[in-house]
């Protein structure tokens, strides 16, 4: 039976050319925190503790660690002064108990796949209870990190900075990724051990390394082929390359599950789209939290949809703006919103509803095939079946105190800039005459008009432009 | 006097791997069937005759066939059961006659060029009368593809699948492409004796290769220099590939052609663009069906433009949306759409007309110098020269049963937030007040007006927020 | 002391394969002509005199010259006939004063960098005073290119034509770029020792180094690493190529100073953009002009921002769309505005004012805490602190001759689909009643409502379908 795992996350560091108020580890990739993704592996290698080092902007980091950390059992514990990579792992040992193995993760290393951290803890195991397993990776261009050095027999012997490195050494493309998997009561041993005597008078977590060599303990190594893996971010540019880097796995994920895409550069997910068959998604497209895109929906060009299910067979046309919260927006199958739609928070439509060009709707349901083609409003509206809203129109939700709910039942029409005075109304099959205000309930089945008689105006002039 | 060319397209397979209800051959590249790029070429070759195979969705390809196919002779011959490549071909055989050259391709390879068709059917003329002639390409990778195997001469000798070949075979970097031509009367010789004892228990089209160098015929090759002309469809995210291959191609043309483009890997063009001089496109702008920009025309970054005509020197400012149908909206010369607007099928704009940000027009004529610039919907209208129409004004079109025409004439003003009831007459020269709602016809050069008086309501309060 | 620089600016090329009407030196590159690029780099030189030698194109270049050199002492000279480049330079030199160094420099190579010619002006000065040096590059193909031929010792000893090198020369990879510094005196002599016997019976400035040689002066040269610096414009090909050039350029700087960039490759900057700490800008924005984003200042997907300061802690929305002229448009600190919101010339919001969906704001002041949020318009208006004007309501600011302005003072609530002719003015703390078209000014505190009484109409029938 293996032994169970503890992960430690060294998060303390400071990022100073993020150039930013942020802590690095808070910055998002991809919608998520970069400690979000880092935990988000932890639960996948369902660990049974995990230890987030925290230090540089440790307020922030922890007062964000509740959520990002939801699942799982996790303690922060502080590294104050901040001595290197091997203090900062110093301070979580306190709380991890010897019979586990420890697994080391950097918190600004977002990308590390959890079947590459499952393939670790197995060399780690494979190498028998002492062993240390090393993340490796090559480099074209080692140049600045740790490099591996072997024996003759292939045995790993020592990690040697760029700095401490000999020509030989340097030409050496094979370099640790600062993830590491150890037993951890020969882990505690080793920290136990290490100096800061070193140009940077730092304590060095590769240090443990040299221990664990002298201690006649194999130092094994899992070496994974795509340095994304194991790439870290110090820089505004780095985080942008890694989300481009997550942005086409997703991509090409989608793509292998059928998605029509079309254009995998050009489309961003930050969070979770699911996609039944045949889903098209047109350029430019953001999705945000969870979005759901049932059979043969499409996408059109340049949409941002965030927490949304989109039924069988619906179509977002161009320019379509959803944005959920997390009880979700619904379309209903076979339903066409847009272009130049917005839906907000509490929206529902039912299937066959037609949502058109410029037209807001939030916190109201449509139900089956009710139409609002253009330039209106719906807010805090209950809509029935079939409804026809006009152009134009507008619920008028707030009195300047309150929201009030606008109820217009099956089959009414709304005629264009009708304003329906919130809390009201409108009975089942009902008219409302164009440009009428509505402040009371109208009767079902009947034309209700608010509306001014046309007068011609004798003797009017329009006024004239200057001559120049 | 050169044989007429008959083609023969192998439209059967499944394409699992597109995960797709779609048969692969009707999935779309540049907003045409995969099959319909291929119909294209041998439009451009001016075939005789044209005989497509189906089998896989053989209904919904067969369905498709008349509009994809439209200029050509064709019919469609379905292979059931499906028995391998050799055997599709032996389907069409005994649509074509013997006078003639068979071009056999791939419904599923859609960039091939007619002039490498035609090269290919020139290489296969200069061998004499019987002569087979393959067309073939040189691929870094050729793993998985059948190599042509040639004698110390270079003559062809036989295409060895990957599976058959051995080392040396293996190393050939030139592979066969699927397409090929040969004289339809030995083509149908070499058919009758495939045989399927091979590895899959099919009929392979490549083994006419042995075959015709087993009568001492002469084979030939053509190769294409760049591989996406010979690119097969197997996944989305192949046909993603050779949807950006496309598109990059179709840049190129436009760049070459003049066109000033921000991005040439951010526009798509699904269909035909047709560009005067000095036309500038934006980054991010889609195009569908048949577009004609005029001379010095400017189109916003973000626009979705399709079938549609702007004329010389008219601007669509950001996010203009524009849906011709087969007919196609016209934009007239030096005029201004946009940002945010959106022209539905059936609208006719005179040149200089304005029509701004969340306006939306449909099947509707404007003349020279109407404008529409905020906030409204003109549907089913007749706009004369010079209109202002005003914000948040609306044509209401649709009574519930059917559509009516709104008539506005040369010179009217129409005011803020009016509507106008359909069928109504603004007479020439008339104005509407702001806020008038407009049931009958207005007389010409008078101010019309249905407003109801402003009053001051004494004691009214405010509702207010609940104190907390 | 450093000599004077004066530079010469070739101008005066056709640039034929731009198939445009425009010459070519006008092309804009991140939304400046290629000239303008070159002149701000005199401009960064603090050259003495600038002379554009024009010549294709003379008058729309010489009319253009007057806003692109702004700042610099220029004069242009033209060329006609034009026989070729060392003519074009000696059509300069009767303008220059010999105790200068003279900075030749090409109207369409845009990109090169002003510390670049600082180098080769450097290089010069160190080769004593009657020195000349070159600009040069090495490329991966010089086919077409110059070669700078040196001797032994590395001296340069000539500029070679392709197409009068021999097999030798040819391997060369470093070429000239068009790009030289001299001593304006001795520049002047090597200039009038120029013939046109050779194949194009032109007048090259190349010829220049052979002189130099011959008169035993030293020819030095500095060379550019990166290509893109020396590049030169023929074709909108070429010019889309620097142009992304240039915005990878530009992103890396945005990068490096702490930017957040959801793309790199799809953010485009035509002008200078000024951005404080913690600023985030999603994918496909396009900026123009001089926009300033302050301190944590979000920019949603798809925004095009031209002329605009967004203060601290702003946020815009996707599909924001602000178009400043030279003042500038406002956002004050916390505001958010968009999706889809415009903001046009004379926008001023405060801070905390929230502008919504399909909302145009034009020439108009919004005081602190405002609130625009729905398909509105607002136009030449003044409006005061926390009012909230409702949805669909309308500034009717525009009688037909002139625009009005609306003032709206703190407090007010405007009612939705409300009509506000211009001019009039909305007393602190007012109400207006939704549906009502204001002609006069509306008294403090009090509820306005202009309105119809809403009637039911007894025995009305909608009209119904024809049955089939």
């Amino acid at each position: 039976m293996p032994r169970p795992v503890d992960v430690v996350i060294l998060a303390a560091g400071k990022g100073t050319r993020m150039k930013s108020a942020l802590p690095k580890v808070l910055h998002r990739l991809a919608g998520r925190a970069l400690l979000g993704h880092v935990l988000a592996v932890a639960r996948g290698l369902a660990a049974r503790q995990t230890v987030v080092v925290t230090g540089h902007g440790a307020e922030a980091v922890e007062a964000a660690l509740p959520a990002l950390a939801e699942g799982l059992a996790w303690q922060a514990v502080r590294q104050a002064p901040q001595l290197g990579t091997g203090h900062a792992v110093q301070q979580a040992m306190p709380l991890l108990a010897d019979d586990g193995v420890t697994l080391v993760l950097s918190g600004d290393v977002p990308l590390t796949q959890p079947q590459t951290l499952a393939a670790l803890l197995a060399a780690q195991a494979s190498g028998g209870p002492d062993a240390l397993a090393l993340l490796t990776v090559e480099l074209a261009d080692p140049h600045g990190y740790g490099r591996v050095v072997r024996d003759a027999a292939g045995r790993v012997q020592a990690i040697v900075e760029e700095k401490d490195a000999d020509d030989t050494q340097r030409r050496i493309p094979e370099v640790y990724s600062g993830i590491l998997a150890a037993p951890t009561a020969r882990l505690r041993g080793w920290l136990q051990r290490l100096d800061n005597r070193n140009a940077q008078g730092e304590y060095y977590l590769t240090d443990v390394v040299r221990h664990a060599v002298n201690d006649g303990v194999l130092v094994l190594t899992h070496r994974v082929a795509d340095a994304v893996e194991v790439a870290g971010v110090n820089s505004p540019a780095q985080l942008a390359a890694l989300e481009r880097a997550y942005q086409r796995r997703t991509a090409e994920a989608l793509l292998a599950h059928g998605v029509r895409l079309a254009d995998p550069a050009r489309i961003d997910v930050r969070g979770e789209l699911v996609c039944g068959q045949d889903v098209e998604i047109d350029v430019n497209c953001v999705f945000e939290g969870r979005v759901v895109l049932g059979d043969g929906v499409r996408v059109g060009a340049h949409c941002v949809i965030a927490n949304a299910t989109v039924e069988a067979g619906a179509v977002l046309h161009p320019f379509t703006h959803i944005e959920g919260d997390a009880a979700g927006v619904t379309v209903g199958a076979h339903a066409r919103v847009g272009p130049f739609a917005r839906l907000r928070p509490g929206t529902w439509l039912g299937p066959e509803v037609h949502i058109g060009n410029f037209v807001e709707v939030k916190n109201s349901t449509l139900g089956a095939g009710a139409k609002a083609n253009h330039l209106a409003y719906l807010g805090d509206a209950t809509v029935g079946e079939r409804v026809n809203y006009g152009a134009g129109s507008i619920t008028a939700n707030y009195d300047g105190a309150r929201k009030h709910r606008t109820v217009i039942e099956a089959d009414v029409h709304v005629g264009s800039n009708c304003v329906l005075v919130a809390p009201v109304t409108l009975g089942a099959g009902g008219t409302v005459g164009a440009g009428s205000t509505v402040t009371k309930d109208t009767p079902a089945g009947a034309l209700t008009v608010a509306r001014a008689k046309a007068v011609t105006v004798p003797g009017w002039r329009r006024p004239t432009k200057p001559s120049a």
